[in-house]
């Protein structure tokens, strides 16, 4: 663990020209051939050569519409109440859609315009114009004439043209074959469903790159991990330099730690053409070139190979298959608080984004590069550019969407404090008729007051109990919510306790017990109403909170600081009897509160919060909230009123 | 074909209607079950019930870095100077990124950062923080948690985030399976490759469909097409109502003409839900229930089948397999030219659209709805609600935009005469490192010089011969355009001339033989370069036009003219020898003419218009076009001044 053990980095250069750079070390002429396929299997390929009609269409005058095939200049007299007569054969010859016109005929006329005589005789009233009703020869396609150029990539419509024009097989690029390489001595095969012991993890992103170049439309084939033995890699990857891959990903030991070999196995199988970008996360990138194929060393942590894949590989794949880099639909969103950034480095933030009101309002999520769920629930990516060095509050952020901007009306975008409830929540919304998206991101109940000033989400959940006024939310909302119209509604009552591991083992039995010095407690953030609460119990006992331990040390959800004492990280942490239940821990009771949801009342009757309200009233869902255990629904779905208290 | 033979429309319906009927006779819950898929072939599917995490990740506080782990407090004396020595074992440990934090530690500190002193003794001269560079226990997913919804689809990202929560597998809904039935006496299976007669088309609607119902993920089969039998067409259909089947289509026979049995067929075997739509094209669809399943009846034509697959099916399916409805992404572009629509009618209107200048500019395509290949040129579709009687030139239209919006900047909108070195160049314009697509309306040369003084497109090609100047071009654009500055460039010298049938059985030798009364001619549109230079010559040898036979016969393309001398729908019309040679046609010479690009001088530094400009000097552009035949390159690429004439 020395530095002179450690690679360094190529110097790190900006992502258009990490990729430019690849594309001069690439012989993409001779890397992807072109192959032939059968027209009708040829959907989404790209023709490597033009392609020119064989056939006309129609090849022949024919009809447009039913009824009766005539000579236009024969029926000029026909008028309205003065109708012309036609015998059949002589004048006219029946014909349906699609019929060759008779020798002699230069017009239809539909059947609803013809009036039946007798067998042979019709009568008309209006007469017909040249070529009225009629498909002419090659009016979609003539024999010998470009149908589509080169590089076209071909759309189900294209299909029809090609067959229609007599084309029965086209000559495509082949599709981008890839090769994903893990490795690691740490990882686990996912495929033999492992359970991770610490130090290990479940190795991932073989699957997630792997299915992002499906979507690219390449045929991905994925080894198990290969451990960390510099030899082996390299053996591993020789191999699959040969047909039919053109491109090869190793996933991890792209860094520049003691144990990355992936650098120097480029190097020994070819060229190193980039090594580090200046962007984050995606920062440890390779690109090289072995044997005329790419080779890519992806980053271990999810974010980053993502990044690496988004930015780096798909203008890449796509400049090798003839495609246009695909483009994410770009919306302006108002950032609803301030992303400090790295000088000379392009950042990617993760966001959710939902409309509120008339604007788009993006949320930067979790910024660690191991958050692989923060893909999951972004909406959109901000780029931060090199040159900046941050983005301020209610500034305006460039997103790229990760769904179609339509998709935005339908995310209900909620900030303040977390409950389990909200998963069921959650859960219901997605099962509307009109699928609902829950965006929430846990800030605390006074986050989520303050996002309700600042215009950014449909509704905040809170349990702030003020002790003067026995009473909750409506004090807070009055102080700092003033000029808002806020209508104030109960999601459930909730219990509140001491989480501890099964059996109790430090017999925690009250708010005394905590600061006798030995438990190790883990707090919640400041701003978190269940902090608030902590903070009163303790006064009403008289205990200072430097005389608890771990007093400081913070976590953002009732989960984490279930998930931390069941793995013995604390003693206890204040929490939801759900939370506790969740993974089998032990509940001291404390304190009974209501969880409520703020809405500014001029977003009652938008969709999203009309589809919460409604499923307040959903006895199914009720049903859900209770099965959780530690809730009561006595005033789920009721408007509250200052002074109700907890409705006893 | 009498009426009484014929079925009568139930009442058509708008659009929305369709769909909103045809959910409401459908139970989806009976209709499509759920399915258990490995969670990493899962991308695309569509969760069916909730999924909640199996594990944390990560499963312990793990290091973020590479570099010393140690206890926060342990640190804070460090100063830059006042380096603090730490001893390992006792106050550090080495870790690598993603090792899991030894027991009492709880910051650390990157190695970049770490001063080594001996193999047990290193150096800092910044304190750590309590948690940093520490991925904490749960950080990114907490066990038992929601990981998602029910009916989320599954993005690339959702699978690491599955697989790290330890979930193998998933419930999703099945795929929905679509059974296409071709049917037609007329219609040849495009299986056999086979050359139609009169009379004839070949079957390409079931692959349209197919593939566009691919790309909603459906899994398609296709049936040979079934002949005009109401018995056969029943007993196929009945038989496809079985499993794997959710949807079946019948494509043609929708119709209310005689030999239309598809609506027959789905009474017989269920109900007629929805017969007939106030849209156009598209109108005579179907669509009905039989045994629990979804039947439609796609019409015959193309473009009708593509709007009721879109508007009708794609709802329909998306609805089944609870996807959101697929959204394009919309501009508003100027519409070059009026468009008048039928009341009480919504009318899709298939685009060329492209950027020209600061707008977008939308010229609509030819309406026929049995034009397949308009659906291939257009990058966008435009709806004429049914309450609007048509839309005005230069008003705005609200564009569904079938390519991405960052695609139109890849747009070359050019207007005006047709020649067929238009089609080299856009094969050639493809072929560059950034293709660049070639939208070109066919609308004559005068046509064009009215779209640049319009502003609606970027280039126009013409040749219009001025006698009294005996110059090309030059004094129309003076005429017409005369406040736009022009740059004048030369595309290609080209040979005019009579196409003839193979052999010249009529032995046309000169104008004169064209006006014998026994020709049947077929001439080009008012505004072309070419029906001016027949007017010209007719002028020349004193001859009416009226004596002309065929001379209000018109076609819009040089190759059109061709197909129909080849098809002996006409005895000769004038075109260009490329036009001749292409279908194995004669040719009498009658003149040699100058085409060329018109250009506004504002839009020659564009990428489209560079790309052009660039290959009039490629030598491999010039050698295409000499290999046509006609054509002369001698002036090329080259700015042309007033009195240059063929520049001899």
């Amino acid at each position: 663990m020395t530095a002179s053990k450690r690679n360094v980095y190529l110097k790190t250069i900006p992502l258009t020209e990490a990729v430019a750079k690849t594309q001069a070390a690439l012989d993409r002429e001779m890397l992807l051939r072109s192959e032939i396929v059968p027209t009708h299997e040829a959907a989404g390929r790209v023709l490597s050569e033009a392609v020119f009609a064989e056939y006309s269409s129609p090849t022949f005058h024919s009809a447009a519409m039913d009824g009766i095939a005539v000579t236009a200049k024969e029926t000029f007299t026909a008028r309205e109440g003065a109708p012309l007569r036609l015998t059949k054969d002589e004048s006219y010859e029946p014909v349906n859609t699609g019929n060759p016109l008779p020798e002699g005929r230069d017009a239809v006329i539909m059947i609803e315009n013809v009036i039946s005589v007798d067998e042979n005789t019709v009568e008309i009233e209006t007469p017909a114009f040249p070529w009225q009703h009629v498909r002419r020869i090659g009016e979609d396609i003539v024999a010998t004439e470009l149908l589509f150029p080169q590089n076209q990539q071909i759309s189900p419509y294209d299909i029809g043209a090609l067959l229609s024009a007599g084309i029965w097989e086209v000559r495509v690029w082949e599709k981008v074959h890839v090769c994903i390489i893990p490795t690691g001595d740490e990882v686990l095969d996912f495929e033999k469903r492992p359970e991770p012991k610490p130090g290990q993890v479940i190795e991932s992103n073989s699957q997630v790159l792997g299915a992002m170049a499906r979507n690219l439309d390449c045929i991905v084939d994925r080894i198990p991990p290969v451990p960390d033995v510099p030899e082996l890699l390299e053996k591993t990857v020789a191999e699959k330099l040969n047909d039919p891959y053109h491109l090869v990903i190793i996933c991890a030991g792209s860094s520049a730690g003691s144990k990355d070999f992936t650098r120097a196995t480029i190097a020994k199988l070819g060229e190193v053409v980039v090594h580090g970008v200046a962007a984050m996360p995606g920062k440890p990138s390779l690109l090289g070139v072995c044997k005329g194929k790419l080779v890519a060393g992806a980053p271990g942590y999810p974010v980053s190979a993502v990044v690496c894949f988004e930015e780096l590989l798909t203008p890449l794949i796509s400049w090798i298959s003839r495609k246009p880099v695909p483009a994410r639909p770009v919306v302006d969103a108002e950032l609803t608080r301030k992303v400090p950034s790295k000088l000379g480095v392009e950042e990617f933030l993760r966001l959710s984004v939902g409309k509120v009101g008339d604007k788009y309002v993006a949320t930067p999520l979790a910024r660690g590069a191991g958050c692989i769920t923060t893909m999951s629930r972004a909406q959109g990516v901000g780029r931060i550019p090199a040159q900046a060095e941050g983005i301020d509050q209610n500034s305006i952020v460039h997103t790229e969407l990760l769904v179609e901007e339509k998709r935005l009306d339908e995310v209900l975008v909620t900030v303040g404090s977390h409950d389990n409830t909200l998963d069921i929540l959650s859960d219901e919304l997605m099962g509307l008729d009109t699928p609902m998206r829950l965006a929430s991101s846990h800030v605390g109940s006074m986050g989520g007051i303050l996002a309700i000033k600042n215009g950014s989400c449909h509704l905040a959940g809170a349990h702030l109990f003020d002790p003067e006024t026995n009473d909750y939310n409506f004090p807070f909302i009055k102080k700092y919510l003033p000029d808002t119209d806020i209508t104030l509604v109960n999601l459930a009552i909730r219990h509140q306790g001491f989480i501890v591991p099964k059996g109790n083992p430090k017999n925690i039995q009250s708010i005394k017990d905590i600061a006798d010095g030995s438990i190790r407690f883990l707090n919640r953030q400041r701003g978190a109403g269940t902090r608030i609460l902590f903070d009163y119990h303790l006064k009403e006992a008289n205990i200072s909170p430097a005389s608890v331990t771990g007093y400081d040390k913070e976590e953002f959800t009732h989960m984490a600081v279930a998930v931390n004492v069941l793995t013995g990280a604390v003693d206890t942490g204040l929490g939801i009897f759900a939370a506790a239940k969740a993974l089998d821990l032990d509940f001291v009771p404390l304190a009974r509160e209501r969880y409520d949801l703020i809405i500014p009342t001029a977003y009652l009757e938008t969709p999203q919060v009309q589809a919460v309200l409604n499923l307040l009233q959903s006895p199914t869902f009720k049903a859900r909230i209770e099965a959780l255990g530690g809730y009561e629904t006595s005033l789920t779905g009721t408007i509250m009123e200052p002074g109700i208290g907890l409705g006893e």
